[in-house]
């Protein structure tokens, strides 16, 4: 989604090259509001926390943010009490530049685990950050906090309420580890809008669940995840309260664009070349519905099927029948986008398999399974598992 | 192994070429002791079961069999009422040839899922496996049921105790879908040990936690696993009661060939190259050890990793972080056989890093996680994950 016209009220961008990445392209970003936005966060639920995470957690639970510091090339997970005091150092060098509270600044980083996060380079370039900040740079931020990802990710929309023209525009990262609570991913959502910390909050982690928490590359939970949301009210229009159409309507929005940026990490997950939703229905409750679409997401045998362009049901079956919701196999049917293939646990026949197929060799498709045992439904997005994943992953550091 | 010398008495062996697998291979087998023996099994935990085991369980749970009859090239699993009848037909004409009682027939199944089993090539077979077969046969068994498997597996122990010149024979299949609670893994374990019904399913129990439990390839697991343990008391010695050191020592023999056939099924595993060993000590408990060791072994990100030879302790320590067990990153040790790359939650440095790289191009080692909070310790044994992983399952149907 392009950029143009794009901007969210009072929000300031930069990025730099610190030299963390080997390349000399752009590994750091600025994201500033010009004023402290109320803020909510959700993080990874790894037991192990990179360093930013531990100073960020605390801070963002406060409600306050103005400024989000970070970098790719390095995680600092695993990097003990020096990549604590490196990720504080940084923090308090943004703070004092920007002449903050040290509280008021949120840290992240994206990379490889279990290698010292070199924070004077970070440190260094803080005063250009500062300096060279424009409301018109999200894209450029985007852009810096890639890893392996292929291409960068935005998303916006706008609040449909008549009276509010306030702007959600999310930027995120990741195409490995990804993988729900949460994935490796950076989430930065930002919003002109007027509204408090709780509601923030409350909204942030219904999108998120839907969404960043919805998706599958290989399985793999970071300890990096992180998604902010921060509001700054400077759109200028009145605060959206709980449980009024104009709060229905930003969660509504937010959702939008966290399932649009969750469904661009997933079409570029390490290797990946087909997005499929994995939609579940007819289970007992709707969180038995989405085990079922886990466990079916998350198969290997599954998901190099779907790379095979194979409509081999018979993996889905067992992966349904392993998972942790009530399965009985003699009443599962299964769709191929519109193609039924399996009719009360038995197969539909050859020709069926073979405009399945077809639905097969599309980028993007949905199999949908319907449990007949109760009203739960819910989706999860996954990739295909290819030769490209291996090669990407077994050469990473190297 | 070599089967010469290792015949278990009291039983024997025939294997055909029903036509069930496209090529002309022997894809079925029949295993046969000459009296009825005490049985055991263990089952798929997978809710969706295959035909002949839904008719086998049963079967077994009464404890007493004496006829295997198994096939490869097709699950006869999804494959309804008209499957279950297929499987019960080809049990019956065995029986019946046999001249023994249909219950007293064990059937086991494995290849594609969804598809009909011709049941009637099994069936046509059935007079000649009955007529040819013969005590040498048992490797030929191992030949005739592995679908993916790239070699057959058998393994032999002889129980130790004073007066005990008992045998315990193992034979599996499995290469693919393997995970606990299974694998797609048959296992046929045959003695001549002379022990109860009940006594024989608490060794089987507490051998398959430790062996075929404790695998993983692709982290599926299959609706067709089954191991059946037979005794038929033919070796002429007094029964084996429980807590005697007699039945120590068969459970001891039992642990070694099933933790045998388990290894050479994941180092067969799907385009594996390695098996590795990840140890876990120092754990709260036994289970959370366990469940610590599972993590580590089916991160796809840490498979891929062994296969670049890429001592990455960072994906190692993420894949802890998010197990069910208590971790504290602080605390861990990490070695590679003896090489230590993590100490207290720091690396080491390169020089061990590069030390580690030189046991990761070993085809097996260890990778041991110490996690200091405890007692608790346990095993798993994977493979890495490989190009040719994908390229077997994108093509098995095709």
């Amino acid at each position: 989604m392009t950029m143009a016209g794009n901007q969210v009220k009072g929000f300031s961008f930069a990025t730099a090259a610190a030299g963390i990445k080997q390349t000399q392209r752009p590994d750091c970003a600025l994201i500033f509001s010009d004023i402290p936005a109320a803020c909510a966060g959700v993080f990874t639920r790894n037991q192990v926390v990179a360093a930013p995470l531990q100073l960020t957690r605390p801070r963002v639970l406060q409600g306050k943010c103005q400024a989000v510091l970070v970098n790719s090339g390095n995680a600092n997970a695993c990097t003990g009490a020096a990549g604590l005091e490196a990720a504080r150092q940084n923090g308090r060098t943004l703070a004092a530049e920007l002449g903050i509270a040290e509280e008021l600044i949120a840290l992240a980083s994206t990379g490889v685990i279990g290698v010292q996060l070199p924070g004077a380079r970070l440190d260094a370039v803080v005063p250009h950050l500062v300096k060279e900040r424009s409301a018109d740079k999200a894209a450029a931020v985007a852009e810096a906090i890639m890893t392996t990802d292929m291409f960068s990710k935005t998303s916006v929309a706008r609040l449909q309420t008549p009276g509010q023209s306030a702007t959600i525009l999310g930027i995120a990262k990741g195409a490995g580890m990804i993988h729900p609570n949460m994935a490796t991913m950076l989430g930065f959502v930002l919003t002109d809008a007027n509204i408090g910390a709780q509601l923030l909050q409350s909204c942030l982690q219904i999108a998120v669940e839907q969404s960043f928490n919805s998706i599958t590359v290989d399985g793999d939970t970071s300890t990096n995840d992180m998604v902010l949301l921060l509001a700054n009210g400077q759109a200028g229009e009145g605060e959206i309260l709980p449980q009024t159409p104009a709060a229905e309507d930003f969660q509504l929005q937010l959702n939008t664009v966290l399932l649009e940026l969750a469904k661009m990490i997933v079409r570029d997950g390490e290797g990946a070349t087909k997005l499929v939703q994995i939609h579940v229905r007819g289970a007992r409750s709707t969180a038995e519905a989405k085990e079922a679409a886990r466990s079916v997401a998350t198969s290997s045998l599954v998901k190099t099927a779907f790379f095979g362009e194979d409509a081999n049901w018979g993996r889905i079956i067992a992966a349904l029948g392993y998972s942790n919701a009530e399965v009985d196999a003699q009443r599962v049917d299964i769709f191929f986008d519109q193609v039924q293939v399996v009719s009360a646990g038995l197969g539909t026949g050859p020709e069926q398999e073979l405009l399945a197929t077809e639905v097969l060799r599309r980028k993007e498709f949905r199999v949908t399974l319907d449990l007949h045992l109760g009203a739960g439904s819910s989706d999860y997005y996954t990739s295909d598992l290819t030769y490209e994943y291996i090669k990407i992953n077994a050469d990473y550091r190297t």
